[in-house]
């Protein structure tokens, strides 16, 4: 195993400019380019779809999400397979 | 992607007098002129609407949102599109 | 847009003595007269009314709400038009 | 209007010894003798009877209320008037 | 009215080995003697019995009930009346 | 009663490698040796076992449980008596 | 018992790399490696399984999740027993 213990907020600093999944702790989820993360797990995510129950229900130019909202933040492959 | 890294609050310091969507926890959704926003997410919003469940339900002159409801800020483009 | 950048509770303290709308995260609404309001947005209302689903529930001389129940403080125009 | 502005926690240090209504997420509502109260608004009441959706439901000799689950401190006039 | 004022913490530091009620948020409340409670109403109790919905549901010898939990603390008066 | 005041914390280190019931807001209650506790009542079991609605639903070896989650934890007698 | 007593977030660094279960507040759990986890509790799961009541519902790369929906984190043996 290659991978170094790093701090989680470090990894999610790494992942910015990447691709991402955010799940919320309604059903809904957001997924986008990750254009900045903080401590708190406040999100701007640009060019951001967002998905309700497993449907496309909106589409954001760009979204402030708010961290309380936050159960997880999946980081993509580089590849973007979203 | 020519977005370089900005910390979240400082996007939204930099939405400050564009139209924003500001979606709360429960059903509502409030849109307007963000007026000001700080750290936690307070907001103030001048000519809002605020829409229940996808319907408008009220106007606001001015209204001053507590943060901790927000789940996100989508910024809208310069050229008002609501 | 002549509003100019303030800090949201920088325009609470400037509705002081202004009538207000209190939508907390129940049902509930109160208008009245703010007498004060802090950075928590805790809450001094005169004169107050409690409204329970759009009706009139109840009538308040003087009432502290606390802030962590506020979903919006709206303030009113000078003219009292409640 | 001759109230002057003050904090809101203060407007209830000086209604110590005052009667008061204490209104709680729950359905519940505490009446009775505001013998203190701290900036989290824990409460100590005396002399205090429970509501419970109206009804009298139990008295309490001494009873110190949690502050965070308050919705509002409702001031009753000196003139006991529950 | 003799009682003097004192913040609500203090006052229940005086209760300690008192025997007191603790309700909770849930249904659940404790009876039992306060052996120790901190400014964050952490409380222990001892000789402590459960009672859900009014009916004893378990004895505990020695119980730490974690403060975020509690709605209130009823002091029973020196006279052991529960 | 010979049971000198201690702050809540305090007493909880003292069970350390006791037996001990756990009771989260969720129906689960976790039963084993508590290995160590915090401040904020983070706790690790070891040799734990789950109750859902009072039956034994899992077997942990080792875990630890986020204190935010905990109503109360019971501190066994030195005689093992789960 | 050859267990000391180690504070709950240290016992969670040395269980850094090896396979763990965390379960959320939702029905929701996740298996994988622990590649890092702070003080809140905030956690970085590598190849990480997500089961919802009891089902594989989900696979993750690399996926962070937020402290304040955990309840556990289970610590599983060094010989890998999911």
């Amino acid at each position: 195993m290659s991978e170094k213990s790093r701090k989680p907020l470090n990894t999610l600093q790494k992942a910015i400019n990447k691709p991402v999944i955010v799940r919320l702790k309604s059903e809904l989820e957001y997924r986008g380019t990750m254009s900045n993360v903080d401590a708190y797990m406040n999100v701007i995510l640009t060019d951001a779809e967002e998905y309700d129950g497993g449907s496309l229900s909106a589409n954001f130019g760009k979204v402030v999400i708010r961290g309380n909202n936050v159960i997880f933040i999946k980081i993509q492959p580089d590849i973007k397979v979203i």
